[in-house]
């Protein structure tokens, strides 16, 4: 039996696809958890006060002088200059605290501005705040679209698994209808992995690629759900905390 | 231990993002089970000379009075004037052998059309011809990439279950490594799925709408393995059975 006028929860595995989806007045939840999503959410965790997400290395560089942290990486390595890279264990640090943050990302970022301008809202979401997330998602009365950040535009398994543990939060709920051959999937995907997404992600081609980059710890510690109740929702541009807003 | 110039196979989950792929010296395998891919390998199973894959309804009618049978659909429905719909079981009478013929179909033309031109080869691949198919790759000293059709580019089941039971074949026969995330993510959909492919499409999407169709019996044929030995593989844009060549 079918709820007339329930909303839905979709999957979308590549920035490149989005524009087949139906964004207009749907919430879309940006996921890029190695590592930009999940660095977000430590950040907001550990009290930072916003967030801007940024193209490129010279429009971050910018913020230095106007008293933002500066954040980033490119192809999982650090850049040059900036005060941060992404991982998240560097977001753990007391100058968060209070602190604007301009984050430069090869994926997610690029993910952020894919994303058509009729959608109502941009969340962010991490396996650190699945729950947070859900719950939040489940309370809005809006159609979900997950956006995986995927690597380069192609599909990646780790988005997938995030999405995927979405979709199974949002089907318990039952506030959305799952209608669409991706979510089906990658919540098929991780409910295989979930007992451990790191034995399962071995066989992913970017998990591979991130252990030569000696990051095996942020990987773990990135698939640790519930460490954080950030809820990062855009407003005007800039990324900052719903929870914090709201109490 | 990594076997050095292993060839690769890969799968790409939608047309629109098989330019993202390295298709230079590849062999591309165009899916589309429900229903385009599973009714040619039937149509040469039983006979067809060749087949021309073609993008719109008005080229394909200037092929019947070269003496072509003319086929094909639109969202799933028979075209007024053709000689076959997209049934794999009209492509069994008798009129097939030695017939050539015109094919016109919503997705599948649509993902060949979508390859670059600097690939080595096009085959069909279908659950009918699934050893078959897998074998010819097998032998061929060449990467594999294979192309899901998907539902207007979107993500579908149905051909990531054939593309992973392709990955699972090459994976036996170890000559290709998988080194791609949507490979892995396939692989573990048809193991999951193998042993009952239709119930697991009942939450399919695209499988719901094609039930209003009331094709539930192509869709059973369409997801039995091995019905046929076609090897449907692209000559100057003909279609032509390559084992019946090498014969």
């Amino acid at each position: 039996m079918q709820i007339i006028n329930q909303k839905t929860v979709e999957v979308c595995f590549s920035p490149a696809l989005i524009n087949l989806f139906d964004c207009k007045g749907a919430t879309i939840v940006v996921v890029d958890i190695l590592r930009a999503t999940s660095s977000i959410c430590v950040a907001f965790e550990h009290g930072a006060e916003s967030i801007i997400p940024l193209a490129s290395i010279e429009e971050t560089i910018k913020y230095k002088e106007k008293g933002y942290l500066i954040a980033g990486e490119r192809n999982g390595e650090m850049i040059e200059g900036f005060d941060l890279g992404n991982s998240p264990f560097g977001f753990m640090e007391n100058r968060i605290r209070g602190s604007k943050i301009a984050l430069t990302t090869t994926n997610g970022t690029q993910a952020i501005n894919a994303i058509p301008k009729d959608a109502a809202e941009i969340v962010i979401g991490s396996f650190l705040n699945l729950n947070a997330i859900s719950n939040y998602l489940a309370e809005q009365d809006r159609n979900v679209i997950v956006l995986c950040s995927g690597f380069k535009n192609k599909f990646n398994l780790e988005d997938t698994l995030l999405a995927g543990a979405i979709v199974n939060r949002l089907r318990l709920n039952q506030k959305h209808t799952i209608d669409c051959d991706s979510a089906v999937a990658a919540e098929y995907l991780y409910l295989k992995a979930k007992d451990n997404l790191f034995e399962f992600l071995e066989n992913s081609s970017h998990r591979k690629r991130l252990h030569k980059l000696h990051i095996e710890s942020d990987i773990k510690y990135c698939l640790s759900p519930n460490q954080s109740k950030a809820i990062p929702v855009m407003r005007d541009g800039v990324l900052v905390n719903y929870k914090e807003k709201s109490e």
